[in-house]
């Protein structure tokens, strides 16, 4: 893997790390393709009904996620790094066009490295403060994150 | 050059646009060399007093800012893209490693194309919203931007 910039700081950060039995080419290609992103980025009975994605640095990623209750939330930002198979970050603290954003909250780091005939899977959420960190810890940081990899697995053995 | 990402907003961003007798090679060493960054960044009687570049996507841009009185005035970011000689992308709305920054402000692109022995030069501050682009425009974004890069040509013609 290139040598990351990344510098990971536990008072700020989330870290979810997980070994999966799905290889990384396919983690990357449920990760970077809309249509099979919908299918489990969000945590059921939560939906994604939208999502665009430009996979470059300053390209859009879109998603709309809606709860059960028919609710749409949506969440723009951009890739900042895209390293195939390996590294993937992105942003919401900017718009498409590294536009500043008007509700910057995290940065969120996707890394795989082959392991065996699976993939050692890492999501790391960086945040400016405490407070953020804290603020996405109760939204259901490591249930919700944990979850969506269950449901990326089952859905990639499935259908990729 | 690349197609780029960024979609300017004339209601949002501030241009500079000018054409220079200096080459694209001269001015991206300029722009990306702590030593020479620091002899014609600031508008004098300001003086560039640090400098620190790591050129790469996520990587430190800071620089420290004196005045005439001998106040120093910090400033922290990142490179977004590193497009030798042609295009450098940078924001203090992330901190080195893409961590969301405490006082987002703005992107910056410089963009260089060759123009027979010269350049043409194009500088574009992308902000979120019209008041932090008229906050920009009153502390004297166009005064300020053309005036270094006039010290820029001269310092390039001097030294390099």
């Amino acid at each position: 893997m290139t040598p990351s910039v990344l510098k990971p700081d536990p008072r700020l950060d989330l870290v979810l790390e997980r070994d999966i039995d799905v290889p990384p080419e396919l983690v990357w290609k449920a990760w970077t393709t809309p249509r099979h992103l919908r299918e489990w980025f969000c945590p059921r009975p939560w939906s994604v009904t939208d999502c665009e994605i430009d996979l470059r640095p300053g390209g859009i990623f879109r998603t709309v996620m809606r709860s059960p209750e028919g609710k749409e939330f949506p969440n723009v930002g951009c890739y900042l790094e895209v390293v195939p198979v390996q590294r993937l970050v992105f942003t919401d603290t900017l718009l498409p066009g590294f536009r500043p954003s008007p509700k910057p909250f995290f940065t969120a780091v996707l890394e795989l490295e082959p392991r065996g005939k699976g993939t050692h899977y890492r999501a790391v959420a960086i945040h400016g403060n405490e407070d953020t960190r804290k603020q996405h810890e109760d939204m259901g940081f490591h249930d919700g994150w944990g979850t969506v990899v269950t449901q990326m697995v089952e859905y990639i053995k499935a259908s990729l």
